[in-house]
């Protein structure tokens, strides 16, 4: 059983707090931390949480708390992070780590040097279809990774902060990019070095200062390309979705608008359908259970089985200052137009992996390009001269 | 926390324990009976149960144990219902919850006289989706409910007793078409009562006594229709899919086979793709998470969280019983070539609920057939005259 | 190059000028006839017909006209087919045939004795979809088949005199279960006989002496099974599915409301989305090219293609006399609750095709129930003995 | 009707074969020119060309012949448009329209010195889904359009041409980003001028000197992007998809692998399933009708339809230019790896159109940001001040 101070009682909040405290779970939250006093209390009573404040440390030292969950705008997360070191509590943060690399970087060291538990709450490589997507890549049922892509967009965040570039670090591209950045990542092998990122950036539609449009190329040291597209302007829903090419298969997840449960309804009995639907009426696609398919529920099992075994969770602080650290060279090349390298101070993965292009042996003399049934029954080949390089085609039966 | 003996070491007891204990559950197996010694130890082994045994009123009485959970073959069923009534220790069943409605009833009566908590493990009425489009059904989107099916056909059931006529009580229409029966009943409304069951049950491919296939209509005294289409002959994987239709709405869900996740791989890196797959190449469609896809953990949440609030769990021996009444039914007309009665000695629902067909008025002399809009533009109503019965039609601009 | 009459200028003898006067196409509509004489001018107008009239012999009989098309209300259909035989011009009709067999057996009759060319326009067996998916099914790849099931369902037709049991014949089972019953019958054999019907309709919604939802099950010869659903009270659009399952293998056919054609709007820019949409904002979807894509370009290929080479199209009126004969006995089976003989009186196909269940032969001692996987990495067998009929399990390795 | 020389016998030519001669189609080829003689016989024979020589200039300058379709490597486009103009014919050419701008350029500019008929046989902006959506776009279902995607992946070409670069002209980015420029630039708009691109391009697969794998990103003046992926190295059959963005809505259109037909098969009766699929057996995606499917018959009916009314067709050899100067400016971008300014010494469109990005008025004080629901049933703004330019949230109720 883990007790948890939360941090924050907003949107994000209270989504944790229905996986936390859902279904037959062990786990609870001791403690409530809100700027605001009625939210405190709202959010106590709603949740069954025995304390509640107004004042953070106060939260976060609270005797009954074993692990603090951080659920705060971007610009606080810091702050909070050095009061768990000060008090030797295990803490957990919401994505992005931080607003920059740099904040992320302090907040690294700041745990490890406590020597606390810590876990990056990146919720959407957690999500049951991007594990057993991710299990498939690693049994390889995909051959090596070409390229892996993750697209989140939709009408934009449910909170005033989210539109303030001060208190949130940026737009879309730091909101959603972080997701997408990881779960290419991840597919791609979590030990590759990201090396350089073409971003285009823009605010399209909102009146804002920061981005609500962008996409981005990663390119890794081996070779492959991991693609975000993140947006603020969607009409439609939440569009969340990964694709990956291997030179083996191919894998296309989508984790919202297309999961298999399609309603339509003229528009009586509406209500609360889905996170981020646009409508009440006419074709609607809910899923069924947004905190399972979200990722929630994998995702806090496994950080309080990691501090349960002594172990580190799937994701850690060291992954959120990596995505931060990506994303920065995406804004720098937002702003240069030119490639940016990635800037990587601390790097624990493996260095100098090279491209593994294998030429795929036909016979002494050939390479085979490609093989194929031709729509008259026959079957041909592609093949190209070793020596001279020249492509040939020959019809085999 | 619950502790659970559980009956049965199968595939399905495997699958509920892995919900039972799995993520952050807090409660726990304490007890595993199984036919076969070396079964029992290896349940006990890989998931941690402190006692097993090959005694079945052993492993029931045993001093931990607070409920009961039967995963046995459908002929010993009853046997270890009685034997929880005598130990007076709260029990779960498996589906169907009889051979026949007969063997339901007693079990039913036994229970509800000992005063035991009861419950039916009809696992695809708790799958997130079905429970969202249920809470929207409820909620009036889709109006008056018309027509309600539910499919689920696959190549055919894991072990040799389900092929047995004799251990199972028969074929693919009672081992599937139990869940779909009480999937269909959902929708309609559980308090109206099932009159009638008209069905087609054949042998078509496998070697076997009991049906392979099967299709049944089962009509409500409202006039509304559940249908059934089961079968153990499909080829492709596990289909698994319900649609309604109401006058105000339709809703369709695929639990399995289309929900997002589309894989495809030349076969490389092989394994245990998803239940009821048939194949490790080509274009696979895993689901994310079985267990909770397919209901379990929705399902044990409700159960344990009704004995914990002594409420009624939504799906208790009494609904295992109608479902049995009405496959009783559906076996009788497959026989007979007739539309069957449905003969329920208990019912505890509504009685004489007629047919609410609402003629809709369009002004004192019409009915509104259909309005709208045509290619050309102009919006018309197809009208019926009170009086006459005549049908007109009318553009309105 | 033909030359047509075009009997009828409402919804469907628009939709056929479309294509037949389509893209590149060589033939030509030369003469009009409707009822009213302004739909007859417009209709000359719209698509460049030189003549028009509001007589139908003079239409039919025009020396221009090769062959006359008729797209007018089901009890017209008899007349308008007598006059064509008077003048010896090619007929090709539109769905149903008649209002029942008996009047489909007469216009059957007279058109095999005028030694006309009869062509029968169920485009639904002419979609491109069908088309292939009916190639794959004669090619074997799926198998025997046992169970073909064709869905047509929408918010009701178009024209008043659908509405009108007198005019119309019928309901939505005559109006659509048309097509559905020649999609099963086409995908299970046309040469195999249909035996027998069993149906339930009702009227549940609209204010009609007709009924607005039937489902009906077709047993052929073979013992393969036909399923019809048809309904006026579907809400979201045209749903028109077919699903077919053999011992090989599965087909999933949907025409309309799930083809790859997604369109999420606001709503501005409204207009004119698709046949039966039942919005013009929210999540709609259109199919890209109706007249290709509901089989009108392909079934008038056929059926001129036919006529110039002097053979039968796919679809002459004795399968549409079948047809009606089938719906005659869905509805006589709908009034008496029981299945109900296919009567008909004129069968060319095959006689006394039995049942064809094979026994899979495993080893001297067994027959093959099921091969399959375990979770667990090992390969089992489900065999059953030959002589005492037992079933066993048996893991292989 | 439309008397064609085909100049070409491969894959491209047989597809425009069977869409010029299928259906009921007036248009006929005459002659048909190939470089091998058994090619031209074969062809010949297959399609009844009265026609056939292994001499271009002898098919462009037969007395019969109105219009010349070229159907050949990309390296010989030149030379055959260049005898079109001297013998005055019409010419169509396949996609890309040549291997780089200059050789475009020389192109455009010679059949319009020689006045002759001239149309871009790009066939994927042909496609029905496609037309229909660029419908709704034109009649702003989907508001200002934003960004508009087009990817086309596939495991690589079937003629052996293809994969030399010289023959070719490029890799993947020149065969299908042809088509994706064009098809992204239609969305957006082809009055707005393409201002730069950037792309990464490599070979990461394949043993051949061209890129097997490109992403590219265009930038339009007024801010809309178009960004183009394709692929020789993809797994799993041709995948074709296209996604608009606009401020009002959303497209999402599945050209090929979704389309609505599933098939599993165990895999007998195995053949030709469709182009550019991978296997035989398992879930299969067929379409439908190819040819139509793919745009083919779209487009040949615009080409003469064009003809015929003696005005241009949707598409030109000036479009075929600008989309070559497109891939010339990528193919700069994936070497330098900078944004590469678009070439364009002709340009017919507007010139300066700004990005039109417009505030939305809330009240005097404040800009519209977000509207929304929330989970608890009240509806809020965020809102953001005029002035200041502060975000503040607000519940209205």
């Amino acid at each position: 059983m883990q007790r948890i101070s939360m941090l924050g009682s907003g949107f994000i909040g209270r989504f944790y707090a229905d996986s936390l405290q859902g279904q037959r779970s062990r786990d609870k939250i001791v403690s409530i931390y809100s700027r605001r006093e009625e939210s405190a209390q709202k959010f106590a009573a709603d949740y069954q949480v025995a304390h509640w404040t107004t004042d953070m440390e106060a939260s976060i030292a609270h005797p009954d708390v074993d692990v603090v969950c951080i659920a705060l705008p971007n610009n606080l997360h810091e702050a909070a992070v050095l009061l768990c070191c000060k008090h030797k509590k295990g803490v957990i943060c919401t994505k992005p780590l931080g607003r920059n690399a740099a904040e992320a970087k302090r907040m690294l060291e700041a745990v490890e040097k406590a020597g606390i538990f810590n876990g990056y709450l990146e919720d959407l490589v957690y999500t049951p279809k991007f594990l057993k997507a991710l299990d498939s890549v690693k049994n390889g049922a995909l051959g090596r990774i070409l390229w892996a892509k993750s697209r989140e967009t939709h009408p934009g965040p449910h909170s005033e902060w989210f539109w303030d570039k001060e208190q949130a670090g940026g737009g879309c591209m730091l909101d959603l990019g972080c997701h997408c950045v990881e779960i290419a990542r991840s597919f791609i092998g979590k030990d590759i070095k990201p090396v350089e990122v073409m971003c285009w950036a823009d605010t399209q539609v909102k009146p804002i200062d920061a981005e609500d449009h962008a996409i981005g190329l990663v390119k890794y040291e081996n070779g492959a390309i991991g693609q975000f597209e993140v947006s603020w302007t969607f009409r439609g829903g939440l569009d969340l979705r990964d694709e990956v090419m291997g030179t083996e298969g191919t894998i296309w997840i989508n984790n919202f608008l297309r999961t298999g449960f399609d309603m339509f309804t003229t528009g009586k009995g509406a209500d609360y359908v889905a996170e981020k639907a646009e409508s009440n009426s006419g074709w609607l696609f809910p899923v069924g259970d947004e905190l399972n398919d979200l990722g929630y529920n994998h995702m806090f099992t496994d950080m309080f089985a990691a501090m349960e075994q002594q172990r580190a969770p799937q994701e850690t602080f060291y992954d959120g200052y990596v995505v931060n650290a990506i994303l920065d060279a995406a804004y720098r090349s937002a702003a240069s137009k030119l490639w940016e390298p990635v800037k990587l101070e601390i790097w624990r993965g493996r260095e100098n992996v090279g491209k593994d292009v294998t030429q795929q042996e036909y016979d002494s003399q050939y390479y085979l390009v490609k093989e194929e049934m031709t729509h008259y029954g026959t079957k041909k080949v592609i093949l190209k001269d070793k020596v001279s390089g020249q492509i040939i085609e020959k019809v085999i039966d």
